[in-house]
């Protein structure tokens, strides 16, 4: 079979697209602008389209504050869109899945990209490039730092391609622009969609992580389970020189949750890590401290560490709790787990990438343990219903690296991988060919 | 009225007595030996007697391991001393109530001493009278040294002296020998026998506490409230390095509680203080720590402020004990509350005590807060039927503070203090008679 | 002598001067302002004025970032006041001293006030006299929470109503308007300026303290003695996943001081506590925390107990440091220390202030155990030369506790002050006389 | 060439020996009935044969106290033993070099065993082997828990066959009884000799560690790296009530020491793990506990990250001292480091082993991250010298686990180890052959 090519000028499509994001960066959970373009602009296409409230069915972790809400939703209102794709999000509902059925027999094929950016201060120095071009963040303090602008792109090139060349499809098409991957939140709440069943072949995919340009990595491994926690530690205030017996100490209570928390035991079976990250407690030198504030997470080899050290988790703040008779809310706000890619399908992309021609190196798998991914909660439901499921890594060449001020990517390598995936299907319906 | 003085000679009969106590120490609980030779001695004098389990109707906080108690138990029957009295013993039932009815009207007037002995090697230097005059502790380990081998001394006399005046009395008198004041664990053990209701008034006393010869403190307040704990925490053993996250780690656990209980507000409404004075953990250098034991106290400046910090101790192990999923037993093993002296009672063995020769100074009312005692209780009960108690320090001079393994008291000041109990009635009944 | 009063319409004065530092508050060493405005006014009188630099010759404590200085400076330099007072000023420089030198034989009688404002936002609820009669504080955020605008407004009509009674008057009259009085900043500051020397009597005072209306105490034992502290530990940040070792981790090593701190021994000699009152910590999940900040005091019954535990917090910190490689700064942002008013020149007070009719109960000597105060570093220096020292209290009747939003006083009392003040100096005056 | 047999009637020699020891633990530097006996009957086959004092050049770590060296030494006294082997040891140097110097021209192949017992009471139960056929322990408390009884018997075996082949052997033979390898103490002690210098060949074995009978592991890496200290920590006692503030608390130092003990962080260059296995502070329930002592160990991938360790374990203790204001002890009481087995050297024995009968599975290399051990120090002392060095695992059937009371290994499994060390110089020899 043939690699399909694309017209190189595609490119400024594409680099348009990512632009407008990275002028207009939205935290997880609040893409109401993102993903309002991207379902106006498939509906055109003729997708059936699936928006926000339609697609997010499980708990949204890690939704911001109202007020933060606000001001995105406001944004998004005063820009140039579509109320109805407004009226179907909220915050923590929000995101697009993009629908192509061609009602001729075939496999349903899906691909998971990401849309949300990042609370960074975009660098405004004059050798970064979104600066010296002119698409600088307008989003003051959030930043499309980690390259979901592109993924996003990738998704709508993809789905673009893909429905002009419809006549050359069969079975499904699914496109889904997962929101809030930044803090591992919004996999687990849009895995219960009813869209996301019987997929049979899911490609996820993500830009840079380290791999150079020029190198493509078919089949990651490895990601660690996660989970991410906020806690509120509710104490009493008093006046330490007047009545501090009366004061029920927040403080003292997270700093030694703080030291329980990091004193937790290796695991024999897979790693294990924790970091309490922030800690903020009291407001008065001389008040006993009525209230603290931690951030912590922990991450595992497995999902089944992850799980026993959850456990643990809770256990410390339930004794927390009654040791400073305080009140602790222990809130799970970003979850992930650890599931392979299938070896059998990261082969085949590893065989569609190899004929592209901008990737001279090809990697079929590879253990990548040092980040979380909640796209591993689609790759796992398509595996428990009988699917493949394969995350790959696009190499480029980064100006700075992933939640830098000053990250950027080479906006080219969005056009290599659009390509790649634009390929897998047929690789799928020759294979299947062969198979029968 | 005149002031009875005893023949100088009875000093030597005292002096043989306290000799005999101190060579046959026994710690709290396990006062076989001494309860029995007591329990004689009233008997033959013509006390209505009650022993050990007759008496001790409470619960009895930190009773010695069944073992050690035999130790004593074997001891006391291999010593030439009535059966009789044994059989109305066992560890944690220990201790001597005589009561002298006159049947003549009049008021019940009680006297308490303690019995017991410390867990202190004695002393084996030349100096240290007690080895140089032939009676030290024959009991390896074990040694009278807070004075409690005089303070049974000085209650026996007392009876003997008194039932040779038994014409002269009117009422009753009841003389107690309280066992294992050391931990102040009897006080609230034998307070609940009914023998000590309906007491009018209510002597104890010390001798030695830093108060010097010569000099008879008439009433003391000020005893601290406090509660003495034995923790046990029961965890789960693992090799550190083969499945270190099956362990529940004892030893993490306790450091945690030291922290918390000495991280402990202070309190507006009084002293408050902890000490967490010893701690045993872990048997192996890379097992994890399956068990843990501290001994602890808290102090307080009223019964108040130690019940609120009871509280406090309670909630630090509850919550130790979920956050490292280890079991914990939180054992009371001593506990003692504060009372006041009666001043009024205070203010006639105050003018009494000034008519005895050897005591140069009479202080009449003194605050004394750094130590604990169980006296408290049986003072609180008989001011609780509306009687009135009072604690008194008789002074000497002392060789080695109390608990160290050379005290030891001067032992005509027993005489001195026996004197001014003897004569104490009798005041009484004088003022009684004014008072009509 | 009889008791000189002032006209009644004085208060109109001393009320319009209250309620214009009320509206103009200034936290500690940014005093700007109400300096200028207290050092024109005692100029005009005919005062030798003594400003901001001219008068802090100690080491000044816990001086605000120099941005806030900025602000309040910027806000001095648009009123309406004199340039010349102002470039006598800066941050951690500021206050007034007047002296009134009659030039005849006499002694020299002091007077201190404290003339700062705290940190707190005024309420804005209709109920609140200054909102509702329109001198609500207008720097946002700041209010003269604690009286000190009426503290400098009796020290001024002190100033002029002694001024305008010159010839009455002999030796030297100081007064003294102490900056930075919260936080216990000034007091060790101000007291090196040799125009504190060979003062004779020294009155300071404050108003309310729970202290009704109507009730004076003339003298003040028992503040305690304090340190502030605001520490700041530096480690070294890493990410938690990629590199955990390389980070120095400065959230686990205030979680360790802070339980050290607490977990200090109580001292047999006196009152002892701590606070941690504040602590932050971090700046993301999965990064090691590579800064912590902490704010704590401890208090003690007095000076040398606090030194004790000074050494004490010296050695956590260089602990701390040692055990988490991390670099600690230890900041001594406030200090007071604890000493007694003079009995004799509190009775002299006391009979004064009998002879005010609007004062219906003197107390003669009160101890105040709860608070601190940095006027006992002048204290001190008098009685160190000879001098005696005395600090009362005028009671009114507060609208709201001290700094609670919604404190206030009640201004006639001000006068009430005052006239007490004013008729030390005669009192004094006359027992000289009868002492030759 | 052919696999050398030994007579399968000398299994009954090798189990004598083995029980005889197996009756006679002695803990490791008090190996002195032990070493005399190896010495002997090394010296009687014609070995060079050099013990305690003249092997032992390093700094003996873990030293057993002075009292309980004399327990064994005297012991060892009373046994049937050459005083002339007992006059060159003492606690810590003991142990044995036997060596064979054919005088020809060859390789110095060199064979190490450890011979020292545990501190564990041995069963006493029917079932258990030593037991039921009467070689039990007669040293209460100490038991050959870890088979290096076995290791003895077959270093002894070893070196009694080979000097009967003296004949066919050419270079020299370094058979090295190594002492206290129980705690990883002896080998960076022994490893100074310049006995144990230029060996071109060296191999160690351990019997059992969860590998089945008939299996022969020829070459191990991953031992972990490791250090073990005990910690004293000495503070000063006080009254807890009289004088609290005099104290130096031991107990909080220690406390606090183990939480930052267990909270260092993960290394991402490999594995480490800490335990603090044992803490013992204070001795009265009412006193500052002054003196805190604590076992603990770290173990590490590698040698470098165990030492990156060691640096912070020594900070940790050098700011606990400064926090607490107490001295601290920390004693390196066992270290081993991390070594690969050479993979050339392990192919030799592989060969070798493949030709003995009773093993039926042979494993190349394996890695074995669970235990340490000191042989480390000779293996890495021989590779620096251009030498290869090889660890090797025998099967055998364990009773139960290692350092278990009722451990026990199958006795026939020590003639299989003895047939392939006698057979390896023999290969090491052909082999050479072929390379010239």
């Amino acid at each position: 079979m043939d690699f399909i090519k694309i017209e190189r000028d595609y490119l400024e499509v594409l680099t348009a697209w990512r632009r407008d994001f990275h002028q207009h960066p939205e935290p997880g959970w609040l893409e109401f602008r993102t993903s309002a373009i991207i379902a106006d602009k498939l509906e055109n296409w003729g997708y059936d389209v699936f928006v926000g409230k339609e697609i997010i069915k499980g708990i949204s972790l890690g939704v911001p504050k109202q007020a933060q809400a606000n001001v995105f939703y406001n944004k998004a209102l005063e820009s140039n869109i579509q109320a109805k794709w407004l009226e179907k999000m909220e915050a923590g509902k929000t995101g697009v899945i993009g629908i192509l059925d061609t009602g001729i027999e075939g496999p349903t094929i899906a691909y998971r990209v990401d849309i949300d950016a990042l609370p960074i201060l975009e660098s405004a120095a004059d050798h970064h490039v979104p600066q010296k071009l002119g698409f600088r963040s307008q989003n003051e303090g959030f930043m499309h730092a980690c390259g979901h602008d592109s993924h996003a792109t990738i998704g709508l090139g993809l789905a673009e391609q893909l429905m002009k060349r419809k006549d050359q499809l069969c079975g499904k098409i699914v496109v889904i622009f997962q929101p809030a991957e930044e803090g591992v939140r919004g996999g687990s709440a849009i895995v219960s969609s009813p869209l996301l069943d019987n997929i049979d072949y899911l490609f996820a995919l993500h830009i840079g992580t380290g791999i150079p340009k020029g190198t493509f990595v078919a089949g990651v491994d490895g990601f660690l389970a996660t989970s991410k926690y906020d806690v509120t530690i509710k104490g009493v205030a008093a006046h330490s020189g007047i009545n501090a017996e009366k004061g029920k100490n927040a403080l003292l209570a997270s700093a030694q949750a703080a030291l329980a928390l990091h004193s937790l035991p290796p695991h024999s079976e897979g790693m294990f890590r924790v970091n309490v990250g922030t800690l903020e407690a009291g407001n008065g030198r001389n008040i006993i401290p009525s209230l603290a504030k931690m951030q912590f997470e922990i991450r595992a080899e497995n999902t089944d560490i992850n799980a026993f050290y959850e456990t643990k988790v809770e256990q410390i703040f339930k004794g927390i709790e009654a040791m400073y008779d305080v009140q602790v809310e222990l809130e799970k706000v970003g979850y992930a787990i650890n599931v392979p890619s299938d070896l059998q399908l990261a082969k085949v992309i590893k065989e569609v990438a190899k004929s592209q021609l901008s990737i001279n190196e090809v990697i079929e798998y590879r253990d990548f343990k040092s980040g979380s991914e909640d796209a591993t909660f689609i790759m796992k439901h398509v595996q428990q219903q009988g699917g493949l499921a394969c995350y790959s890594i696009i190499g480029t060449d980064l100006a700075a690296g992933h939640h830098h001020e000053e990250f950027d990517i080479e906006e080219d390598d969005m056009l290599s991988a659009l390509e790649i995936w634009l390929n897998v299907p047929f690789s799928i319906y020759e294979e299947m060919k062969v198979n029968e």
